[in-house]
């Protein structure tokens, strides 16, 4: 999955980095204040219209992954407000692809602020995942967000999932001499969506890079993804199944995907893909398809209490304003976009059914049968199914794509309980 | 499905009635005198903790269906407010068997009041079906909610389906000599789960004495079921297969499922119905997989917004209030319960993919390919399909069990379109 080419160049990297004079312990001496200084820079004082007495610190600001096409990745760092120098790191990818981990991820699922439909306030999220522990919402690749490469030549059709990967291993590096208190912590990488992507491939290198130097660059303990698109034709097989079993589309059409679909490269993608059936579900949101659409006004009350269709709209107000760009040391007057919006949002959607028959594809034995784990309030919060190896697959009830939005406390004891190494409660 | 020995008897109960001499002319004035007086006492002064401004008609009481073994059936009728005389009549028969149509049609569901937590104030329903006909909820068959046979050796396991559709048939004839202005009104009837049963076998009473006599006893439009019990087979099959695509049951539990049920009376029960596998899914409502389970406080907050799945409570305390009791002209001091809780609820549940299979089973021609439905707001409301001879199914979008309970502007949008003899928008 690594290209070698790549791996060597950044192994160049690093032992350029390793002092072996004075010379060059001058220059780690300038390096150390240098990464001080920036860390001090991206220290946020106070977002606009943040609720009062936050009590735990915010960074931003960019990273440079690649010096020669100025490739700079945005991120947005949340530390625990308590015990934060004992509690584990976690980096946090959205997916799409192109989708903002700082929209979608902080801003609307597991960060600690909400953003209010005046589109200039915010208020407290109080499952966020913060207080669990320390989270770094990560724009990536450029382009997505405040992100971007400074050199046009830069292409964005050059972009692919093995450099995404790569320059995140090369953002957690740089990260971590801003950062240097978190080297060795635990880490752990979660995302959702595309994500399924991005987040065992980042694990990969992170991996390999480790085997190949015999060095633990950064303490990788697990992986955790929501919702996640891992193969595309599973994928594709599942959501078909899904919209018939939900209501959605009619016998005669699941009769028709059943008798011509075999799933492998030879279907016909006008009737074996969703996208090939959205004539017929136009009009549903496809990331939860008892939502109301996105978005009219008379669809702020009514559904799920406590959950706003909308909130991308303030989201996106909010992160538009100059004054919250500049806050978070991003560069000003970016025309900052949560996903890109030209087409296949119905296509990104990843049902129960599709990860199932990917798990199942994966053909492990199974440890702990599947069994329901429960909130502190004696709801079924979901199901849960562990595999050899410690591979588990948990449902959260209730929930759309974007988990931490729908089921903010679900979600957050089924984090809970990844990072203790547990089943959650059974 | 109507035994003719059966049919005969009402026949002979009903020519007795027809005036043929002057003594008989007499018996007909004094009958009508007696019946305009058990109108006017059936008439609800008002509810108590009823809401200010109240602008329809309310009338509850019981009406005898059968003399010899003192079988009562309570009914509670609400009219239009406007236009009553003009609208049509619907008789609506919740489920069970043995659960109230006024604890939860009318109190939960469809009727022009919910009761509030306090258990014993009323709000308005602005989904309320009063406003677009004239409403029947009828206690049926004996031995639920406050109907009753005072006879006590017309035991309770003499009862049956084809009885309880027989002695709906008399109270109706019987209340439209209450209710004489009703005679020839558009008639339709409406129910739920069991109802899948009562409201079919009792068009089916209708149909066959009307054909017999050749006489329209009650000018029947249409009937209207909603998740509907139809076929037990169909029913446990399109259950298991909806417990599994909603990620309830485990992959290995439904590939034993597939491997080993026919769904034929050779099955094994503990495997091949819901009921066998209620261990798997113990702690989740069946009527709504997404609800909170019944009934914790925690529950009241933070699920769908207008919602509150504890209400079954509010509604028991209310109907059980000696004063609300009198009110309903109902007999003081009766232990008024929604349901009998003993078991089977599991069971009663009816999925969409149950109909479905039941629909198919019946194997019509598709005349209206299905589409989506939409509510006055733009959303999707549902999906709708139209078989030869009219016959319809729609589906609710994101409703449990009760539909009117939890998506009452959607289930007033379908009966607005069926009450007119369209399909629902498109």
């Amino acid at each position: 999955m690594i290209r070698h080419t790549i791996t060597f160049f950044l192994l160049l990297l690093l032992l350029s980095a390793s002092p072996t004079d004075a010379s060059q312990e001058d220059q780690l001496m300038r390096f150390i204040e240098s990464t001080a200084k920036k860390r001090q820079a991206d220290r946020i004082t106070a977002l606009p219209g943040q609720p009062p007495r936050v009590n735990f610190d915010q960074y931003a600001g960019y990273v440079t992954v690649n010096e020669e096409y100025g490739r700079e990745l945005f991120y947005y760092f949340v530390e625990a407000p308590y015990e934060a120098a004992t509690k584990p790191l976690i980096l946090w990818l959205s997916g799409g692809p192109g989708c903002s981990s700082l929209g979608y991820g902080a801003m609307m699922e597991l960060g600690p602020f909400r953003v209010n439909p005046d589109g200039k306030t915010l208020r407290r999220n109080k499952h966020a995942w913060n207080n669990l522990a320390n989270v770094i919402f990560l724009e990536s690749p450029t382009g997505v967000g405040f992100s971007y490469a400074s050199n046009n030549s830069d292409n964005i059709n050059k972009r692919g999932d093995q450099r995404t990967a790569e320059d995140t291993f090369v953002f957690l590096l740089n990260w971590l001499e801003r950062f240097p208190e978190y080297k060795g912590r635990d880490f752990y990488i979660a995302g959702e969506s595309y994500g399924g992507h991005y987040v065992p491939q980042l694990a990969t290198v992170i991996t390999f890079m480790s085997e190949l130097h015999r060095t633990t660059f950064i303490n990788l303990h697990g992986i955790f993804v929501g919702n996640p698109i891992l193969d595309n034709y599973k994928n594709s097989e599942g959501n078909l199944e899904f919209l018939w079993s939900h209501g959605l589309i009619s016998d005669e059409i699941w009769a028709g995907i059943r008798a011509n679909c075999t799933f492998t490269p030879k279907d016909d993608g006008r009737w074996c893909s969703v996208l090939g059936q959205a004539s017929h579900i136009s009009g549903i949101y496809p990331r939860n398809i008892y939502d109301p659409r996105i978005c009219l006004p008379s669809a702020r009350e009514g559904y799920m209490a406590g959950y706003d269709p909308c909130m991308e709209y303030y989201v996106e107000a909010y992160l538009n304003t100059g004054e919250v760009q500049e806050a978070l040391h991003a560069r000003t007057n970016t025309n900052w976009l949560a996903c890109p919006r030209t087409s296949g949002d119905l296509d990104s959607t990843c049902s129960i059914t599709s990860t199932r028959y990917s798990v199942k594809d994966l053909n492990l034995p199974v440890t702990t049968p599947w069994r329901a784990w429960y909130t502190p309030d004696f709801e079924v919060g979901g199901y849960v199914q562990q595999y050899e190896g410690g591979f588990t697959f948990a449902s959260v009830r209730g929930a759309g794509h974007l988990v931490p939005s729908y089921q903010p406390e679900r979600a957050l004891v089924l984090l809970y309980s990844f990072l203790k190494g547990r089943l959650p409660p059974g």
